[in-house]
């Protein structure tokens, strides 16, 4: 079976902002082969800890993160491997690997240039 | 001439957390017709009121703002506009608008799939 992926958002006590994060982990979902999951690292639920238990009772190998942040700060570079040490250790027979931030792959700068060569985009709705 | 753009990140204080920001709005500069700038909201520079002043001075009627969020939190839905309104009654010859913030359009989300799907990306550098 696939390998699954794991989206890695910040997290925030405000459902509004969870909202886009949820729609768009569902709307990846519907046309991916990969099975997809979303954690928060931190300030709500689900966390990376509790999708990585799932993946391990669903009987998954391997997991990699995908990190839905631009850049990688403070916390991607040592918190999330640390708390990613720390559940392969708990959990063996699963591997996990972090991949770049989305804001480092190439395929989201050319995303950028062809949003903002082509703005006939809606404009943000307050 | 062409409308300018500029992209708005959050900021921080941590000079590694801005170089990817800085990295991705040079490589863009290079390759786009539309005169681009990089804006930070807080916590350094340049802020957004620098950069629409400079834009002002080089006679510019008309900037479009792209928020480098994944989704539309506090920040995007009440401090900047809020922050834009100030900044036009303060420079009249110059309109603003604010686009819906990159992780809400379509363009992004295909990017995402294609990284997904595609993962020979390098992983993550520590």
């Amino acid at each position: 079976m696939n390998d699954p992926l794991i989206l890695l958002a910040h997290g925030s006590r405000d459902p509004r902002w969870r909202a886009p994060f949820d729609a768009l982990a569902d709307s990846l979902s519907g046309r991916l082969e990969t099975p997809l999951r979303l954690a928060y690292m931190e300030l709500c639920d689900p966390s990376l800890e509790s999708v990585v238990a799932e993946l391990v009772t669903a009987g998954y190998r391997h997991a990699d993160v995908l990190p839905l942040f631009f850049a990688a700060g403070r916390h991607l570079r040592e918190d999330v491997p640390r708390q990613i040490e720390a559940l392969h250790a708990r959990h063996e027979t699963l591997t996990i690997e972090l991949l770049a931030p989305v804001g480092e792959h190439p395929a989201f700068i050319d995303a950028l240039a062809s949003i903002i060569e082509g703005r006939a985009e809606p404009s943000h709705a307050p």
